[in-house]
């Protein structure tokens, strides 16, 4: 069993299905990851004490999931100099804009790394996350490389 | 000198000329104030123990006013059960829209009243504090109810 | 039997499920208050007759729901300096962007006080509306500490 | 001197000097005109008696103009029977999207006739005003095909 | 049987089922119309036809439905100097925010009387046309007044 | 001196400007056209006559700028099966969002061809009318690949 | 057998039913197409080789549909100077308005031509590829034209 | 000398200086850099030579800021996997919605990680760059911090 090296934080329970899609990249890399539910609104105390210990627990990588005010990536930014992925999360009756904007219109000097609204910003908050930790092994490099080379041949195979 | 009742905070520096506009309503109501720089995002550990202490130090409504991804006030209204009023500032490229989501699309449990973008919204966070005031205050009401009046006689002295 | 507190206007039938997630909450907090339908467009004058003796009756927050041209928490609080929270519903093809414009892009000197749109925004008018009351009733601020406590605890119970 | 046939009710001083283009088109069609300030919020007596009593003064077509909430066209409405023309005016951050989805998105029984958000809605609020009037005048529609053979004229006109 | 007053064009046969709704609103006050589907893009030569024709067959007012790119209102008024009363249609995925900006944004000098999106703007394009005729037949007028007191009275017969 | 080979259909005096960036683009490639001020709504006949007698004029591509409720392009495109260029016009208070859903939201049978708000899309409908006519004029093409050429030039000879 | 003459290029597999609506009415027309899944950002070199090489395989309009980040339109042209149609696809959760902005707002000498969001914009990236082809091809022409007769007669014939 | 780590590609000449802000944070953090211009549509084969030969030169984050259909930070993606940071400018009248949505909106398997549009957003690809070179550089995870505690004491000293 190793120590985790991304922790994937989701603001409600209802996004859980939705940021599973991470975690599934996440398992296909062999990256360990610690997933909990944390609200930045609901549970600030918990949530700031998780993203100011990540660093000296072993996470190298935040990625956070949020729908309507999504405030919870750059919360968990302002208490960390880690990497922090935020995956906005459709389920307001605005579809997601407001997820998308709360999250990414960042402040200068605490960035958050916005993704696609919905399933495919969670997936690619996964892939992003191995982006990351490629830097400092190339394992994971030759694996992103093997995946792209993976994606390619699906697509030229399929037939008409 | 009197201790203030409501907290006006303001995320940018930027930002203060246009919220000096809710401490303007508040002076005209004579209502203290303290108002101060704090950000969700640069200064957290502040404007936390500045939530948490709020209603110790006897204030009763927190006005914020903050753009783009604009979280401070549902930051601070995770850290309090007093009344938080939020404002949505016009600073970013996307005019407001960002900032108003950010503040209004709040989860169930921690609510944050929302204004109107820019000067509007911060003459009437003023306002509205002051009508929560009012609860127990009857001066602050029959003031209210004056300026109603003295709004409705300088429309209807207009002479087109 | 006690005097209600609280007024939920509900701007039309076909909001009434939605808009009882206010009334949901007042009845977790012990709050009375007084639900109807009235229009501020279909029944302009029975809107206002409310608004205008709501103090008199000892209503101290006014709570309005509507979709589409939302004007009727605006209406309310053209009548009355009592706080006025307005809930945005999401019932038109616009998807609750227009309510929540209409709703709170609210003139200098008549607040109102925006909360999210749908569903959290209903429960959220009604949490918001406690802590008005709790500025003169202990016992509710009480409550309101009680219940972040336990959305806190909620959260962190979650196993994945 | 004669009677008004055509009021334009403006909701700030402010939309003064956009809202004259209704007027202007009115003077140029003879068309005699009321004009004044009354806001739906901070004037709402006023308002409310002004379209109540529209129809026994001889009005037989309101316009309004308001920005943002934009709410004085339906409030107008709310309260005579008579056709009601509505200008969004771009006066607040959001240029005009708020005043238009809060004017045009009314409920089914309270029309409001929405015009083009800006000068070229204020414009039309006159031709239009004039396009009901001409139901009962052929001298107007007389003029109105006037008018329209000149702007052609006028386009075919330019040598560029 | 009675020559129409009123003309409803539908942009196409998929929006039939909502513009019925302004041809209830006309049935219910005994108002006489004609209904026929024409398009701006694909039959341009009928809808000119009829719009140019329509003043000398005894058309006092044309509502005209449509979705997407919604030309057809404006295609109309471009043709007539009766009023044009147009319907925003929400049939293509972005739901009636095309349609609407499309029908309500019309140049200086060729109004259209831009309804709400969808249903409710069917409706009210019926009110609003009985509105017009009201101008020149008081009996329209007292049995819009007649809806207006049945509208409030259902109000405040909903028992909660 | 030679047939035009595409018309510049303009909307408005006031778009000639920015509309001049697609005719520099047609003087750079060599390509004859013919400009001039039409409305769809204030000259439609003329716009309807253009439109129709294009193509036994010579013409092969139209381009057509307008704003706000921008028809034109729609309104050419329904009266000819030559290929229609719509360029959106930024000129109402909506910044162009209104021009460029009214030009692309065509409904199937009748396309228009919308290329980007403002000047980019000013000069990229000259561009694409070239593309059109390169399908039948070699040299056109051969100018097109040595347009791409000098342009990938000048970005790479940038020195910072 | 014949040469294909258009190229449809599709993102995304799931993309695949709504962009055969572009191949039906190709197929009406009998034009020739070559349609594949090819994608920008997962088989760009593919992607790339097809452009480049598409005018020497005879290709003369290449269509492109895709969602989202809707950049497949805008890559292939450019790679190729031939003209391109891009069709926005409404498949992530914002509903196509990213799609149409992804695919409309290409900067200048670079152009694509925007058709509407989803099936209707699929549909009309075939007609318009046919009126691109008909510059050369009378016989297309006549085609459209009597498509033009069909779709008036259809409309003219619909009895309500 | 340094060889660079972070490459600053430009999509036009006219966001050099929007984008310097980018270059100004890797200079406070003493990381070199490579700053380029490189068009996704104007210079393709450049780009993605760039992109596809970056980390064999040792760069290991790709900076990307472009307006409009901004396709510049997802072109580069599609190319290597080193993580790619994408800034949105608000250069055209859409006013950086477009680039926004056109940068973030990526696909599963090739993410780009947005920033703020505009300014905010330039700046924090400096520091999402440093913070992403800090998983192998503990020096620049210490200037992190100090540049953390810096704008909480700039913040904090703010005397109103």
């Amino acid at each position: 069993m190793h120590k985790p090296r991304v922790a994937i934080i989701i603001g409600s329970k209802s996004d859980l299905d939705l940021m599973r899609e991470a975690a599934n990249v996440l398992d296909e890399f062999g990256v360990d990851y610690d997933m909990r539910v944390l609200s930045a609104h609901r549970s600030p105390d918990a949530a700031r004490e998780y993203a100011l210990s990540a660093e000296s627990r072993g996470i190298e990588v935040l990625i956070a999931g949020a729908g309507a005010a999504a405030h919870l990536a750059g919360f968990l930014a302002a208490h960390t100099v880690l990497p922090v992925v935020g995956v906005p999360v459709d389920s307001s009756p605005l579809r997601g804009l407001d997820a998308l904007l709360s999250t990414v219109q960042m402040p200068p000097g605490v960035p958050v790394a916005a993704m696609a609204v919905g399933k495919a910003g969670a997936r690619n908050a996964g892939f992003f996350a191995v982006q990351i930790l490629g830097r400092g092994d190339p394992g994971l490099v030759a694996k992103l490389k093997e995946h792209r080379v993976k994606m390619q041949q699906e697509i030229l195979s399929i037939e008409l």
